[in-house]
């Protein structure tokens, strides 16, 4: 199933054979904590250890160099300074290993100069075909096969089912330590390091082939090669889930841009965009990461949004119920014969809607009798169970007859375990039965979401959904008008003339109202009476944007001399606002009143190609901010996606006295519009603002436009 | 200072002596629970036990009633069954006690029954003067006094300095438990239950004045007598911090409604309006709100938004620093000297810029260095502290170097310590020190953000502000024409005609187009002459709300021609589209087509009474979103907080080529309207949309009103 795995990196995986060099015999050494924790781990390949000065080291002896290791061995874990590392690396080749985790620092992250080291270590693995975990990094835990090669303090994590692939070493450390606390285990720890050559995607197929592991977490700074991710997380995502945590936020300045969809395409746009591609569930902290993956390594999937709440108290039943509902989930409507059910074995004041509350004195029995009519109500999707400290019980032995029902059920079971001390009995029977426990309903809510939301992806095949190519859209005249434009500017970075993009936007069969240009008053009215008054005036000059602004433009003219005035008043206003710009005349063009507003926009995004944009147009998009994005090229069905998750394509559908406008027709230009921008990557920013979407059947027309090109010097 | 104390709740805070009534010798009973607790409370008060079968409880005589107990005696704590409830109270008021605690539940919660004998309760209770907290309730903790009337089982929360209130028994519970193992201690907790007397308002202000207590915070599942909360917490929170979570969203269905306005009025915006007001932070969560208590009780406050953050690794560095800008806060820049500094005592290779890593050997030595540094540094207003379980030293010895730089500090410093088992030291170092810990960057990020922003309220003077009435309003002029209104409507719950929404317009000086009604299309051109052209027609009808959907407005019409031919359309689409529709014809107005379109609301709110919303107008409100509540009637600051807080609010400044508008002329349309709404409850909604803001200087116009009365049942 899923990706094939690439045969180089099986060592890392499954070696026969680990040399340990750098091993150290000084316990304060991370070459002694690398030695004392595979020995510890249990691996039971074969463990050699190197070091120049020899003796002996956890009764194995140490090897003076790597030459003298004996067989088997395909796997190096590397500790020896930065400096002598890439002598190191030439050793391992020549010792005919394949494979190595460099351990140790004092590589990019600290300058120039070990930025030169690296580059120098992965000179020699590409000399000797060596496969690179690292610098920098923690290394590998398998808690299964079982295998540790890092030098974090003993004891790893509990085996489990949740692999945690990591690009900062501090944060493996802390969740290591962390995870115990928690309660849950990990397949795998990979911590990845400067990443000079496998990288996180590298890593996906491994765990997707991985039997112990159900669920698949990231932290990630940053992602290159962003479309070979979205590629292969989402072939892996469709079989299990991915969770990424993705830092970095703050470091991403904006772009120098000069369109709206530049200015709002930042990289969290591109990322969530992306992670939507590929199935990948953000998380926003630690804790949601692996609440989230409990979740989904230990529930099966929930057939739908509707949840019962069984609580012995009001007030946290009122909080589950708020939480249900943030979290996009709702309260199921019990069959009355459930409620019925419920009402026989629970106290008459006990209140049988949900949320279910059996009162303060509900007992074991209670709490199971309840569960059990609730999980069988055709109606409940899953269930929050909450359970403070009972007044009458020990919340153990509730936990005790819980167990059991919820293991013999298909539907989800989460538990808001609530206090400390009183609940511990219960959290660590629920933990060692591997029912996922929150402290508090609003932890719990998010995670039954995240499971539906899961599930719902699972079962509308969103994995399998194609991109069929536009087969009617012409890319070798766009080529053609492209190459004209570009040689014609020098192969300078900066705005297309309006004819250009024109004729791009024609060649992708996206409308826009007939053009041409004046240069003079007198064509202008001759020109206006061609297109058909009213007409709009627009300045041409590829060195004014911002048109409007610059008193460039002028509507909805309804006569010739209202088109004589005007040109003249455009030309001298556009003048004085940029006096050093380059004038070729006014466009005119049939005006296009009629029809929704909005805006259909692409960029190139350096990690994740070119994404779309749809939302709100005219000129307050970046105030009004409802905009969504999309990875390009996309389907109808994600197109959609857009419109859904905005009100401008909500509104599409009718809204008070506007009529339904042409909804098709916007999808049509949104999947037109990102595959000429996918198609041509030198355009860094194309923007159509606004689109005029008329009546259902009638159309849409992309009213102005604008593009860009990237300087050639960073395509 | 702060609000004075009801002398009648004493005998809850500080009583002489306590009479349980209903204690018990069989352990598994509450009321054996209150006893134990009270005796193991170490109250130095008498206590004395009820029960008529007599005997001894816990080396203390059982009296057979209450009459029998001897002084002193100021508080009863009842634990009967609800029926017998009203004739304990009774015997409680005759025994001359004055406040009593009604454990017991069997009340409203149960259903009518019940609540007849709550009522029964409340009426003996006003018999005799005596104050009641609960019905089904836990009752009272005070750590310091101490006393504990609850059944909890122990042990009892630890003293300390964050009082907790809670409608909700079972969150009392939890909280109890939880707050253990958490690290931090209360200084009281009151558990109010049915709250048929002493309600989560009357406790605000005994808290406040109790020196133990350093911040207070609620679980509301809501509030009755809104606005008496509003004057009391903010009273209370000028001198210290109330924190709310608030639950029960699910519940509050939308109410019938026929305006933008009530349509987006929900329960919530009405209590983020007055929490707001009231100076009230609120929670989303349990974790939440004793994450923030933390923070508030022990950190003094912060002097700004710029934030040191100190870490011994990248990852967890660019963590902190994502969630501290998406918490509001920034990046401090440091100055160089400290930038030197910071370099002459870490490794070459460690990076001196904020978020500054010492990198993993980081020793004590350099934390502590590194952190007497920033707080050195008057760029840096607090630090976060970021400590992975670190791999050269204990986190322990970490934390012993750091907790007395903290305390010598005016900066508040909080610790995100990331792990479980390697850091349990440093956590229960830190927690006895009560330094703010927080398992990952994201919680002390957000609990940073709670200081800074409660110290800028408090240096603001944000609750000095005034709310001085308008002057120029006249209200007898707005009463007689509502009066007039109703009189005519039959005092039947409707829309006001158009005239009579403009008349109280004009007497509270809001400025509106000027109109009159047209009975005939030559009335029509008439009126039109008047007033001058362009015109716009509407429909004059109190049974057709949504004009422009019912085909009833025609704007722009330019000359008298128009003006016919459209008096006639208006009429006949507006029969056709409301059959049943009474129309008084049309009414003339004048023409506003410039200026930036707003919406200005005010809705009467069942809790808070007259709420004031701002935002993007026209006829797309519900789908935008762009709006923003307050309590009406408000000051210039508080009007000016909704344009903040909204797009078209601060779009009032100009934008591109939108230029200024004159936001004066707005705040002041705010403040009119709020004041109109406040004056006249009877107004459920009144709503002006849109009022188009004109050029700065040029004012606005309210070119559009519609008002509506409640049903004089339900006012």
């Amino acid at each position: 199933m899923s990706q094939p795995i690439d045969p180089t990196l099986f060592p890392f995986f499954n070696p026969a054979g680990i040399a340990v060099i750098g091993a150290s015999t000084t316990p304060t050494k991370l070459g002694f904590g690398v030695a004392r924790n595979l020995v510890r781990s249990g691996y039971t390949g074969a463990i050699h250890f190197v070091n120049p000065r020899g003796d002996r080291l956890l009764e194995r002896p140490l090897y003076p160099t790597v030459a003298d290791v004996p067989d088997p061995v395909d796997l190096a874990v590397v500790i020896v300074p930065a400096p002598h590392a890439a002598a190191t690396l030439a050793e391992i080749g020549r010792r005919g290993i394949r494979a190595a985790i460099i351990a140790s620092g004092g590589f990019r992250e600290t300058g120039p100069e070990g930025a030169a080291l690296e580059a120098e270590c992965l000179r020699v693995a590409g000399e000797f075909g060596i496969r690179l975990i690292g610098p920098n990094c923690v290394g590998l835990i398998n808690t299964h096969l079982p295998l540790d090669t890092t030098f974090l303090p003993p004891p790893g994590p509990t085996p489990g089912d949740i692999a945690f692939i990591s690009h900062s070493g501090a944060i493996c450390a802390a969740v290591t330590d962390w995870a115990r606390g928690q309660g849950f285990g990990l397949s795998h720890l990979i911590s990845l390091g400067n990443q000079i050559d496998v990288r996180e995607t590298d890593t996906l197929a491994p765990m997707a082939a991985d039997p112990h592991t159900k669920v698949i977490t990231l932290y990630l700074e940053g992602i290159r090669d962003g479309r070979r991710f979205v590629r292969v997380a989402r072939e892996v995502s469709r079989h299990k889930p991915i969770i990424a945590l993705k830092v970095g936020r703050y470091e991403s300045g904006r772009r120098a841009v000069a369109g709206h969809t530049g200015a709002l395409a930042g990289q969290e746009s591109a990322f969530n965009a992306a992670f939507r591609r590929a199935g990948v569930i953000r998380a926003n902290t630690v804790e949601e990461l692996f609440d989230w993956a409990k979740a989904l390594a230990w529930c099966p999937p929930a057939a739908g949004p509707e949840v019962a709440v069984l609580t012995n108290a009001g007030g946290p039943g009122v909080t589950a119920a708020d939480a249900l509902e943030s979290c996009g989930l709702r309260l199921a409507t019990l069959r009355p014969e459930t409620e019925a059910a419920l009402r026989a074995i629970l106290p008459a004041d006990a209140n049988t809607h949900n949320p279910v509350d059996m009162l303060a004195a509900a007992t074991a029995g209670q709490y199971a009798e309840s569960l059990r009519l609730l999980l069988d109500d055709p109606n409940v999707h899953s269930v929050m169970v909450i359970l403070p400290p009972p007044p009458m019980e020990s919340a153990g032995g509730v936990a005790r007859v819980l167990i059991p029902i919820i293991y013999a059920t298909v539907k989800p079971v989460v538990v808001a375990l609530m206090g400390e001390r009183m609940i511990q009995e219960a959290v660590e029977y629920f933990r060692a039965a591997r029912v996922p426990e929150y402290r508090f309903p609003e932890r719990a809510a998010a995670a039954l979401a995240v499971l539906t939301e899961r599930a719902g992806k699972v079962r509308a095949a969103d994995f399998d959904v194609e991109r069929p190519p536009l087969d009617d859209v012409r890319p070798d005249e766009a080529r053609r008008v492209l190459d004209a434009c570009r040689a014609a500017a020098g192969d300078a970075a900066g705005f297309l003339p309006y004819e250009v993009v024109d004729a791009l936007l024609a060649a992708y069969g996206i409308p826009t109202p007939r053009a041409a240009i004046a240069a003079t008053a007198a064509e202008a009215v001759d020109l206006a009476w061609q297109v058909g008054f009213p007409v709009a005036l627009k300045i041409a000059s590829p060195d004014i944007v911002h048109k409007t602004e610059a008193g460039g433009v002028l509507l909805n003219l309804s006569g010739p001399d209202a088109v004589k005035k005007g040109f003249a008043d455009i030309m001298s206003s556009a003048r004085a606002a940029v006096p050093e710009a380059r004038i070729d005349g006014v466009h005119v063009q049939r005006m296009v009143t009629a029809g929704q507003e909005v805006i259909i926009g692409a960029v190139h995004d350096p990690q994740f190609e070119t994404i779309v944009m749809f939302g709100s147009g005219g000129i307050e998009v970046e105030g009004l901010r409802d905009v969504e994005f999309a990875l390009a090229p996309l389907n109808e069905a994600e197109a959609a996606g857009l419109l859904e998750r905005t009100w401008a394509g909500r509104r599409l559908a009718g809204f008070r006295n506007l009529p339904p406008a042409d909804r098709a027709a916007v999808l049509d230009i949104i999947r037109r519009l990102g595959q000429l921008a996918a198609d041509f990557p030198e355009l860094a920013e194309i923007e159509l603002n606004p689109v005029r979407v008329l009546p259902e059947g009638e159309g849409a027309v992309a009213v102005d436009a604008r593009a860009r090109f990237t300087s050639s010097q960073t395509p």
